[in-house]
């Protein structure tokens, strides 16, 4: 672990906290401070950007806020950090509830994301991960009839596939999303047997996977998604409904 | 604007001000305190939840770092918000950095969003929307040896097909990306001579558009993006290679 070099002075002003913030998130940015680096302490830091050290405290707990300082448990010394994709997730899924995005704008954000998932998974899958999508799959089955389950398993299919695709990027835009679709469809499957469909399109996004059949797994998940589209107004849910928070 | 009711006292912690902001969050996203609602003062927030001022006003700092929370211009009265685009965008694109996400995999986000945002794009866009595409293209035309300007057209036509979506999902999704990914072809545009297939491209794009042809904007955007790979690779550059913050 390198420690970092502190360098140019921000200029004070009303909110100085925030622009110290600021200073030292440009810094972390810009690859001058490495993620894993040690920051000086918060005392040094003040005196060396020449603030007060309140300020700084505050600048800090902004910087730990996003996710760009962090501590090691129990650990009083700052370190530089990237952001957790699931803080990332819940400050996006948190805007996309206040915003009150509807359910069919999720639905055709999944239609753009998930079949590329998919098709990327095909050519980068692992053995393990392979597996453990058989496994996820197998469990579904016995499911069929615990709506409960069956949306966990939903969930959690839908996530190995991402994963699979090693994509980051991707990962961390349909993780919001996912949080708030695949929970809704809990009340589809109590309106709905939905299962049969759900593991006949499963099996076959599996098939394709374990084949590296980049173009039909695509196939298979962008059908398997109309498919979701299908199931909400079968049961006759609002699509245009704003999507809500799902409860822990 | 209605106020809010505090009700539940939430528990003290070692990080109290956390537990405050995550309580007064949880609210929030509930919906039990609606967005545009005014909440009571720092002083009678910290009074209701029974924790001291300073708490309080750390509590309040984080939910305004979340754009949870704002005050009005030069006011002190505290609101209700849903967080601003631009801000989400900035910590995913952070996030995307620090995580050292490749281009190719940034691309390749693209390639599944893009596409999708075409499609929506040609059934709901407006004849002013069509408009400001059509001014954008015919400046791209004007702007073909000046690599800077061509970027910058380059994002604004990507930008407003997004707009013209009405999907503010993929907009929240794509927006991090395009800030990363976009000014990585003033290199290209440097190198080659991509000005002509550019334009190409958005002509075909927009007359997808205007047609009404969504399958058309589509499979037009789907060839754009796969040309901005071919782009990056004959100019020589590493597609495996980490993305940078572009220099504001």
């Amino acid at each position: 672990m390198t420690g970092v070099d502190v360098g140019l002075v921000p200029a004070r002003t009303g909110l100085a906290y925030r622009t110290v913030a600021s200073f030292i998130e440009d810094r972390i940015l810009r690859g001058d401070w490495a993620v894993g680096a040690r920051l000086p302490s918060e005392t040094a830091l003040a005196e060396q950007l020449g603030v007060n050290r309140s300020t700084m405290r505050e600048a800090i707990r902004v910087l730990e806020q996003n996710g760009l300082v962090r501590r090691h448990e129990g650990g009083k010394r700052l370190f530089v950090s990237a952001p957790r994709d699931a803080d990332i997730a819940s400050r996006v899924a948190a805007a996309m509830v206040l915003r009150e995005m509807s359910f069919f704008e999720l639905w055709e954000a999944m239609l753009s994301l998930e079949p590329g998932l998919a098709e990327g998974a095909a050519g980068r899958i692992s053995a393990d991960e392979l597996d453990a999508i058989a496994d996820n799959v197998a469990r579904t089955r016995r499911a069929l009839t615990d709506e409960r389950s069956l949306t966990e398993l939903d969930i959690e299919f839908h996530d190995l596939v991402a994963k699979a695709s090693r994509n980051r990027a991707l990962q961390l835009c349909r993780e919001p999303i996912s949080r708030l679709f695949y929970p809704a469809f809990l009340q589809v499957f109590s309106r709905l047997n939905a299962g049969e469909r759900l593991i006949f399109a499963h099996e076959r996004i599996l098939a394709a996977l374990r084949a590296g059949a980049a173009s039909e797994a695509r196939a298979w998940m962008d059908k398997h998604i109309v498919d979701f589209r299908r199931g909400y107004e079968l049961a006759s849910l609002d699509i245009e409904a704003p999507v809500r928070m799902p409860q822990a």
